[in-house]
């Protein structure tokens, strides 16, 4: 006997059971249905597939390696240096071609400086004095360039001067920022860039330099938005006008200018459909153009030695344009995994709608107690339910017998 | 007729249809379910909306730029260089301004290099001899400074020498490494870091320098976590104390340190409730710290001429602090797939907890057999089934009868 | 009255409501069912879980810090620079230690360049000439080395010639690259990286150094897939050939190795079950392997002053191989959000599979007519609808005779 049970319960686990339906032939709440039921079809097939690609696996952690080549030179002429040749050897720091790499524009040269004691720069206030106390020996110029002496240098008794200091001197102070960019023929200098991606999670690879580009092409060609979109060869004066600037204007006192390479990959259309997508844009200007945060310039020495043995250096403080490339991409592959998320989500989503319906049915239509007493079926058994329950069917039987 | 069947169909798809339920007036099943319902409701408003912000795409792939700027000047005194002043140009590494630069704050200079042969250190264990064959010329000495030239230079007829080598002559081996750091001003040196951000996916972009600040607050604010956190200047001594070290002591090998800059964007917030927080870190240290793993150094060299034509150098030995900056930052905006996604999987477990539910009603409650009974409705026409239900019919009929 | 109303309302809302499922007892359509549940319970378990980690919040934006340090000396003998070694200072650029470092492997020297007047190279298309009319003055040679000064040289009057240039001159242009590397003993040469990580969203960071590992392992370890996995000391030769390429050819040319570091970690399993998996790849080669865009090259200065107070420089152009570190990574943990998402989604789709099976019970099997009327139940209240309803019950009656 009990062996039979439990073969009747284990076969009864085969019973199909199905959701007991009541038709509401209501066609109001009907139609409305159908409208959500069509919506959220709608949303998940033209949205959530079709638009965002709801069905793809999206990878947006991408590997970069950037390399970069310039080409040009141009010619200098000031009074230190005389006439001077600057190759990409000099004018792009540092010289090995990485991701982010600075363009001399514009100098300031100080020759010939040794250690030695001179009077302070005037535009540096710490360095200010009265008297000799006011320079502590020792002390350091705050924003300065050296260690105080202890002596005030004034011209004469009344007068205001600057500390004696410890540094290299001369001091470069003194010279201007020429208004017109020295080495202005950057502007027409190219940049090879040569960007390679991975996408770690799938396993894709790919380069910027296309690999159906022929030698020639890529000795020629100069990247252009609808002409060469994938020529991978920049003139920098294009590169600062498509960010929306003048580079005369930046090449005066610097400025930094990124180079946004997006890659963005349909993986599930192939190893050719996936391109990168170049654009501008300046990266040291703030909304309201202040002067300290934008314009971009360092020093930097060249230490040479006299034949006395002494070591004399030339300082350049070196303004000009420093490119940024910065990469990212997403890409994008069918997975079953978000493909089942959203048609989960969807699936309960028309259960919701469903249950909206509903509270329409039960509530705001004219027979909606009728509906609710269909919808809900009681399941008390205590006499006074049972007694109800039988009502109504005399009540049937009564319908039954006027019909009949 | 097939017409108006069809037109029948037609029509009857915009019936509504809505599942039948019954009423189990169990209390205690009851309650139960509305604390389920509850609980889920809880969860997905109050930690998927309110505090995990489910309700908005987020984009965690920033784009960062970077740019740094150091002021101090510092003085040495040693035996080689004599009094000497260091400036920016010469103590950061690279000088250009990258996002990671390194600090120079103590030096083993080894001057007047020239090319020639001499003892290798006694310090690298491969360039020990006893006898000239254990020196085989032309060999290199693994982590050595030359080329074995054939000799083993030793003391005396019994002692353990050490290899000749062809280097750059004199080795810099006997030196020792100052146990007070030579540069220790740099404590109080200053970085001016320029941090750009974009979020791609939003098209968002931000520097960490305050539109609002004006030029004297960026000339002389200082940051500080509580009094000025969005003052982009930092002094060097706080980042390493920040990170748990003391400059002094990392000063003397040197170390890294990161700088972490976040920036956690709420866009629907809007622009200016966006705002970088910056933490520091210490970047080579193990738990166990080993001398291996600590520390940072590197060599380079300044190259000369002297006047019959040859080459010597200076090398320089450099200890000294890296910072590097790290950039991260997630930003987050409202957007109708995730919302739709959390709304839809949150009304799927309300699916689970009525299965739960039911559960308990259907198999643990006393009255759970007059449960299943009503909810299960046999959908059977075999002939026992017919009769079984029209014996249930019959008890019905006593009852009326019994009630009327 | 109302109150009484009130009250029994909100009773009724803890009153327990069940779906009404009515039993299909068709096998095969249950055991249908049940085939998709277990799919869909397989795929929920087995797949999203177990395989794909699917309770797991997971975190790719990894932070990085990588440190670099090379060894090894190399001996070149060439005209120019006569014996000269090669510590890492010289061919390591930049030397300070990046995680993209360039390791000179051949060059051609031009040594004691002046700035002055010179014919250009024949190599450049655009340096060539007929007459002085093709050589504008002050016009820059494209891809070339210099200023045009106005005069074509030519070796006789119907030959073509080069345009004079202004220039450092002389021109390395005439020099062939070796055939040989150079510094070829650079195969050898080892390269420790330290490799910090840090996952923000987890505050989790770990180093690719072992805390368990002591001194003397670090100073004699060498990388090696199966024997030192752990080992962060890494021989050139060896990353090269990972990479699928002979060290020997690449190093002719130049080339670009990528190192990359992934970190893939399973924060549940703890600290200690997260380890670095590193893999080698070659970044400028392109499938159709074209001259242009492999090989890796640029140029670099020395200067110096002679006695007269010109400067005069050693130009080299350096081929060799540039490294870049590229580390990637996931950290996985345990979070309540994507799990639950998971599993609604996964219960949204059992409804999904409801749905299938109730399409085939109700119109592809036999007795489909019968499972319909009992799953849907009428809630017409008009008369006709009644009427049917009572000739239903009245067959049923019928039966019911026939039975007793």
């Amino acid at each position: 006997m009990a062996a039979s049970g439990c073969r009747g319960l284990f076969l009864s686990a085969f019973d199909y059971k199905t959701e007991k339906y009541v038709i509401a032939e209501n066609k109001k709440v009907g139609v409305l249905y159908r409208l959500v039921q069509l919506a959220i079809i709608g949303y998940l097939i033209g949205w959530v597939f079709l638009t965002k690609k709801g069905y793809q696996e999206t990878e947006e952690s991408i590997q970069s390696s950037v390399m970069t080549k310039l080409k040009g030179v141009s010619l200098t002429n000031t009074t230190n240096l005389g006439i001077h040749l600057w190759g990409p050897e000099d004018y792009v720091i540092p010289p090995q071609g990485e991701k982010v790499f600075f363009i001399i524009t514009n100098f300031i040269e100080t020759p010939n400086q040794m250690l030695g004691y001179c009077a302070e720069s005037k535009k540096v206030p710490n360095g200010h004095c009265r008297e000799n106390a006011d320079c502590p020996a020792g002390e350091t110029v705050v924003a300065g360039h050296g260690i105080k002496s202890g002596y005030c240098l004034k011209r004469d008794r009344n007068s205001t001067g600057t500390c004696e200091i410890y540094g290299w001197c001369p001091l470069n102070a003194c010279f201007v920022l020429p208004r017109e960019p020295l080495l202005r023929s950057t502007e027409n200098f190219t940049v090879y860039i040569k960007n390679f991606i991975r996408f770690p999670r799938f396993e894709f690879s790919k380069s910027n330099v296309l690999d159906t580009a022929d030698d020639r092409y890529l000795k020629n060609c100069l990247y252009d938005r609808t002409e060469h979109p994938y020529c991978p060869i920049f003139r920098l004066g294009d590169l600062v006008s498509w960010a929306g600037h003048s580079f005369r204007d930046m090449a005066v006192a610097g400025g930094s200018i990124g180079i946004l390479i997006e890659w963005n990959c349909d993986l599930d259309k192939g190893y050719d459909n996936c391109h990168p997508h170049y654009s501008f844009t300046r990266l040291d200007m703030s909304s309201a153009a202040n002067s300290v945060t934008s314009g971009y310039n360092f020093r930097y020495a060249r230490y040479y030695k006299n034949a006395a043995d002494q070591t004399y250096r030339i300082l350049f403080k070196v303004y000009g344009i420093r490119f940024d490339i910065l990469v990212h991409g997403k890409a994008g592959k069918f997975n079953i995994i978000p493909t089942l998320i959203n048609i989960g989500s969807g699936l309960a989503l028309m259960g919701a709608g469903a249950f909206f319906c509903d509270l329409v049915l039960l509530y705001l239509m004219k027979k909606s107690t009728f509906y609710r007493e269909k919808k809900f079926e009681s399941a008390k058994n205590d006499k006074s339910s049972v007694r109800k329950m039988i009502e109504d069917k005399g009540s049937e039987i009564q319908i039954q017998e006027d019909g009949s």
